[in-house]
């Protein structure tokens, strides 16, 4: 028996059985996120119940010098939340209390598996939102969002997940517990929130989070623009950028995007013909204000070239805009067994280059691909549709992602914009970073975790873990 | 000779003499900074040229065993920048190139000695600004303000420095150098741009700061009221809040620090008899937009009992409206020999409570305390006035100032928003974070700075540092 078995059994024998998972029928579901290139079968998995079964966990597996992986719903796009048949998953799924909702100070205090809507559903009736909102959030985690800094369409205005948190309980890889910030969130000393927020799990496991609420704002503007040229929506979106106002969102739809949401049973009556769709929503402290701002989008809009414009601000008519964008996701998985939704960022300015840049990379590869992108920050969705049981179009979905990231890396932007690094990014990670800045980080991991226990071989490239760099295609 | 006087002829021979101070006259200007109730001499001060220069002084530091301190323009209000005779300040006061200014994705990058306000006069030509604008920042230097987090009234709307700071290159306290983060704004992985902004020269010296860049507003609306009680003013800010609304800015000045604003050349023409002054700015991407907000603004500053309301929209007039809140420190500092600028964060709905236990403690220390926050974020800065050559007002200032930080902690608040802990706040840091959080604090350090050597006994408190905790109200 394995190290790694012992733990697991001891385990079992502590946090009874129900809390343990082992042999691979159980650990099918575990053995991949929302990354369908790799397929990885962990050692077992738990599944504790509390804060102190969670130290139980991490002291069994630091006392047998077992590696671990959090891992909260599985949503994670860039394969964050694998682990190898070393590797213990900690799944944080019962941990789903919100503690404590405190109105007046706008903070509530939550554990790390409460779902993300969930914490929206429980302020909302206190007038107040949990701002950040990735494309998963009826499933994903609070958890999964620190580890991962999530992001979402509300972020152009609201900021991503770090600008939310406001302290933390941390279980270390030594199992032992530590508070990180306040909540009244000091903005001065080592920032120790902003480096655990990100980190992937590879500082240890997040027990405890408070995050900042925000009101819900008084009146919304949504208008959904059509554009005969994807040229002329992202001049649309540098010239609105350029007033200086900030929309709540401003998100941008391809051709083939449009298509395959208007095909499925998620159509929003968007105009099959357009280039681009663009949709933005502005919002504020009164109706004077928003539409005040609306009108400036309109004229923007139209000036641009705008085809349509369709504008709504009652809920039901918003909700009607944004079904189309929320559901793109599903919508492009439809059209395939697999759907590789990729992440990157470019200057704003460089985006119609950049996206005819990568039409024909996948025309090159014989792939379709579609976009989904979150235009005012420049942050690209590149999705590609493959079947993952046919190891030819898995080796093409990875060669036309290194070469979408090489292009995104050479119009000046970087290779994630909000999904991570993983295991998915870990071979882009030397083109961005210096070894010295590389190094840096692996001092301040080691800081906490010298083993490299906690989620190893993500995030930071190393020698020691060249059989994940080289996963690429293999299944378990 | 000792260690730390050997360095110093070392670089006095690398450097040429002028980059180095020797001696008690020339040293004097260093043996303080912004915090009155402390002076110390250090062993020496070496004024670099170039990150070259840097790195050959941190590397003869590193050789030798000794200490090093970087200073900027020494307006910190902590005691940052204080080193004792052991130790080598860095002063980066030469470092003041603005290398590149890009335009189209808003961004600069500057050396560590640039003055704050001199970057805000380099890119309003092309309709930016580099939003955090901390009072003293006509002086105080872009280094300094990172070191700090530093923030100002306008950071309410947009953000400390950290929100600000996009990458950094760094010269490590082992003299290696290391760049942090990216123009791009990485917003994923161990964000170490995060850790080392505000970490106070502990985790080692920027040399070079690429800072993120706004759009000016198209339209600013400045009012300014005046209250009968600071009750009143407090319940108009936060009614504001209460909209969702965000101001641009939104400060507070309380009767004394009214008095002596209109006492001094600073005159404003503020309404010398209110209890309370409250300045309002917000500001937008059109006249439409803020003429909107601007209305709320007063209406709620009416409903909140305002005697009187002054409006401002062209920058001369708003230029004059805010020339008191300005000037504030500057009208207070001429009431007395020294003023000590204290820094508290408490919740805003505490804001009335806490003022009256403040006046409560200055009353019984005979000591005379005067109000300006930044009302917006419950940022406090009680001023105390004294006469730093009488060693009982130094005592009583520090009693007065360590009853002041108790206070805050109780009503839920901080001991610093914005100047940093430096050592005037280590005695404080027990009070607000557990020892296992501040040794999480030193565990990151070390992975830097294994020797401590880099700004040493300051932010973290350590039983080594005792001499320092006990620093009160000594001269060098």
């Amino acid at each position: 028996m394995t190290d790694t078995q012992s733990v697991l059994r001891r385990l079992a024998d502590q946090l009874g059985s129900d809390a343990v998972r082992f042999g691979s029928s159980a650990l099918e579901p575990f053995s991949a996120d929302g990354l369908p290139t790799r397929r990885i079968r962990p050692g077992g998995v738990v599944l504790p119940r509390s804060r102190e079964d969670v130290i139980a966990i991490v002291g069994a597996c630091r006392d047998a010098g077992v590696p671990f992986v959090a891992r909260g719903a599985g949503t994670g796009l860039s394969g964050g939340a694998l682990g190898d048949g070393d590797t213990v998953v900690i799944a944080l799924t019962r941990l789903t209390q919100i503690r404590h909702i405190d109105v007046v100070n706008r903070l509530a205090v939550v554990e790390p598996g409460v779902v993300n809507a969930r914490l929206g559903q429980a302020v909302r009736p206190h007038g107040l939102q949990y701002a950040p909102d990735p494309s998963s959030q009826t499933s994903c985690t609070l958890g999964g969002n620190v580890a991962e800094n999530a992001g979402g369409p509300h972020c152009l205005k609201y900021g991503v997940t770090t600008q939310h948190v406001l302290a933390l309980e941390v279980v270390l890889p030594d199992a032992t517990t530590v508070r990180l910030g306040s909540p009244s969130g000091e903005p001065w000393g080592p920032d120790l929130v902003s480096l655990f927020v990100g980190s992937e799990g590879t500082f240890g496991i997040a027990t405890e989070i408070t995050v900042r609420l925000t009101p819900l704002p008084a009146a919304v503007a949504t208008q959904l623009a059509a554009f005969g040229a994807l040229r002329a929506a992202g001049e649309a979106v540098s010239r609105i950028i350029a007033t200086g106002l900030v929309p709540a969102a401003m998100e941008m739809m391809d051709r083939n995007c449009v298509r395959a949401v208007e095909a499925s049973v998620y159509a929003a009556g968007y105009p099959a013909d357009a280039a681009a769709v663009l949709l933005v929503e502005v919002d504020g402290a009164s109706e004077a204000l928003v539409s005040e701002e609306a009108e400036t989008v309109e004229t923007i809009l139209r000036e641009a070239g705008a085809t349509s414009i369709r504008s709504a601000t009652d809920p039901a008519q918003r909700e009607r805009l944004w079904q189309g964008r929320k559901k793109a996701f599903g919508a492009l998985g439809r059209i395939s067994r697999d759907l590789v939704v990729q992440d990157a960022v470019v200057p704003r300015t460089t985006l119609p280059d950049v996206l005819e840049g990568i039409a024909a990379i996948a025309e090159h590869y014989g792939l379709v691909v579609s976009n989904v992108f979150h235009a005012g920050d420049g942050n690209l969705h590149p999705n590609l549709n493959f079947d993952s049981r046919d190891p030819s179009a898995v080796a093409r979905v990875e060669a036309a992602s290194a070469e979408i990231m090489a292009l995104c890396i050479s119009a000046g932007g970087t290779i994630t914009g909000e999904h991570g690094v993983g295991v998915d990014k870990l071979q882009y990670m030397h083109d961005i970073f210096d070894p010295t800045t590389l190094s840096a980080m692996d001092r301040v991991r080691r800081a906490f975790d010298p083993e490299r226990h906690a989620n190893p071989c993500k995030v930071i490239p190393l020698r020691s873990c060249r059989e994940w760099h080289g996963f690429v295609g293999r299944r378990a």
